[in-house]
């Protein structure tokens, strides 16, 4: 049996890592380098055979759960949680090839580390693949019970039944209850993914450490004026939705730029009604987008945010509505995890930085039964939903070396 | 020979002029009481032919000249230069029953408040209908020789073009420029028109004195950021488009709110890309309308939006092009013709108020080639180019007294 210090001295194999990445990423590659591979279909359903062939191919035993999530499981020497890892291998229309197959293939990877020299941990090692991320996020949602509301609400966009696609993918709509883990199941889990954003580049470090995941708020915001003559209307007479608009638009800006906190905030949608050139603007629609990890903040902005939205339909004389579509709860990583690879980085040579995750992972729904960490790479360029991406081979195999030091050391210590 | 005493004891027929107005709606009259009769269509031809009848009715020789412009001519006792009046049949889409109308009637109905009686000016008077007023302008245009485009710019928007449009009217494409107007044939020009705004009935007022009409500049502006994932990409480095649009559209308004004058300015037509709630917006497409009766005052404000721009693409670190879409000079009205109107209206026992006309007219053209003045009646409710159009029976027969006084005097005077 290896001692802790022989453990520590483990690396994975850059090389192979590569390979996995190359032979995934031809499966619904496209001409110009980038990925299509849509959740459950064709190139999905093709990835998932490959992967899964893989995993048994480094010792695994794999099943497949209610919710098509693919989980290999390499067992350990006695522990019952497991120390899990993983991610996702559908994309998003058009995107690269990191997003998502890195932290997958890296814990196949970690596994073939210890299974070719035989050795295995105190805890089992589970490395998932988590179903249709890019979408509905109901792989990771089922496994914490989180898939609470109806069928209509994961179908397709072509309109295909969710029921129908998870058939495909070996999963069944009916019994997605039991994809339900119990929080003794894992004792804890760790995400490897690519940042998809520029900090660490601009930082010019190699690795960061995720504090956790942000929440995020999505609000519809309706301004209601009077259309109206641009020319015969005297200015005092107007009641313009698009001057309203524009001070929303600016408050929601100054949201994230001068108050407290590492929060985001955007009008990424917005279209005038009747938008012609000579008529005062007599309908907004807007859609606001506001992240942050501590929902305490975040619910101090949205306060500030109505606020400044009652001035602003006061002072243009227009009428605004505002309409939560979306709320999901932050998740913050674990402490511990934290610090354990905060640790593992200076131990092998690797600058780091924390940083919050802005964009959803599954380690977001995870993260909400055990404890959580994730490990970032450099995205070049911050580019990420796009041929464009990329993680040098180097960044790739660090962020895999973290991963399994860190699987090394939550083992000998939980 | 009636007296000047005689003739300022005269009054038009209201009822008749009602009928008019009743008739004449019935000519692509709409179910919902609005009008739809775009120029150079069948309702067109059709309303033409009808008021053609009626001008011979009164006593007007009648020609139709290049451009298609409908002129009857009620001759004088001997003066060359005519009292001209008159205004467009053609409406919008759908447009309501007083706009353009008014004035062509209310010159009939004056015509034939005279010839019933047998008087004669010492002027002819000339009741012209422009052609296309809604659209090209082409009629009032071309009689002040500024036709100056190829035949393509004046191409209808169901692509047909402007030659089979001249010849359906009585015009011919090819010999447009005969269509022009010496000054010595046209001693002054008055338009009654509806007002299109709510200016006179806010203040209660029957008349309104118009001091010109006002000059206007179309801009569109494109403005160039970054598009980048709403979540991840930090404030700091974003390249808004969205976030500098705001300020164009509050810059915008505060030219008309906050600099001198009485301008006014409008960002009418907005659209964003990719228009999606969870990117941050790359590019921002818009068009500024901006209008005034100072041609000094539209260029003091335009250099003020340029070094605007520049600041606040400057400040967003976008950028920002802006391009002159359309340039029309501001139309002053004559001041002695303004002062005769207003002695009339005293007289007449009718209040009465000065404002530019910040829409608009064929009164623009001909005052660019005579001295010309305009007589607004209110509009309820400000509406027009709606079937909500609306004028009382009262303020149209108001208005056409006005205009037969005010022709009268200047008959005495000029």
């Amino acid at each position: 049996m290896p001692t802790l210090t022989d453990l520590s001295q483990l690396s994975i194999n850059g090389d192979r890592l590569q390979r996995y990445l190359d032979n995934l990423a031809q499966i619904g590659g496209l001409p110009n380098g980038g990925v299509s591979r849509l959740a459950f279909g064709p190139e999905d359903l093709q990835a998932r055979s490959q992967v899964r062939t893989w995993m048994e191919g480094v010792g695994m035993q794999v099943r497949v759960d209610a919710a098509g999530n693919l989980i290999g499981r390499y067992p350990g020497l006695g522990k019952r949680g497991a120390l899990a890892t993983g991610s996702h291998i559908d994309t998003v229309t058009v995107g690269g090839r990191y997003d998502g197959c890195l932290g997958v293939l890296a814990g196949i990877e970690v596994v073939q580390t210890l299974s070719e020299r035989g050795i295995r941990l105190q805890h089992p090692i589970e490395v998932i693949v988590f179903t249709d991320e890019e979408r509905s996020v109901i792989g990771s949602k089922a496994m914490v019970g989180a898939v609470t509301e109806g069928a209509n609400r994961y179908e397709r966009l072509d309109g295909t039944p969710i029921e129908t696609c998870l058939i495909r993918v070996g999963g069944d709509w009916s019994r997605v209850p039991q994809a339900r883990r119990s929080p003794e199941e894992i004792a804890a889990f760790v995400e490897l993914h690519v940042e998809q954003g520029g900090v660490l580049e601009n930082a010019g470090v190699g690795l960061g450490v995720v504090t956790g995941v942000v929440g995020q708020y999505r609000f519809r915001v309706e301004i209601q004026g009077r259309p109206n003559h641009a020319g015969t209307t005297p200015m005092d007479l107007r009641s313009d939705a698009l001057v309203a608009a524009a001070q929303v638009v600016l408050a929601v800006h100054r949201l994230a730029t001068e108050m407290p906190g590492e929060q985001v905030a955007t009008v990424g949608y917005l279209t005038v009604s009747p938008n012609a050139t000579n008529t005062v603007p007599g309908k907004v629609d807007l859609r606001i987008d506001l992240r942050d990890l501590s929902s305490t903040n975040l619910t101090v902005l949205i306060a500030r945010l109505r606020r400044d939205l009652e001035a602003i339909a006061l002072e243009t004389k227009t009428a605004i509505v505002m309409e939560e579509m979306l709320h999901i709860e932050p998740t913050l990583a674990d402490p511990g995890i934290m610090a354990m690879i905060e640790s593992v980085c200076d131990r092998l040579g690797c600058a780091h930085l924390r940083l919050p995750s802005r964009a959803g992972h599954d380690a977001q729904e995870i993260g909400r039964l055990a404890k959580m960490g994730m490990i970032f790479v450099p995205s070049r360029g911050g580019i990420s939903h796009s041929e464009l991406e990329y993680t040098s081979p180097e960044e790739c195999a660090q962020g895999a070396n973290v991963l399994l030091q860190t699987f090394v050391a939550l083992d000998h210590q939980m």
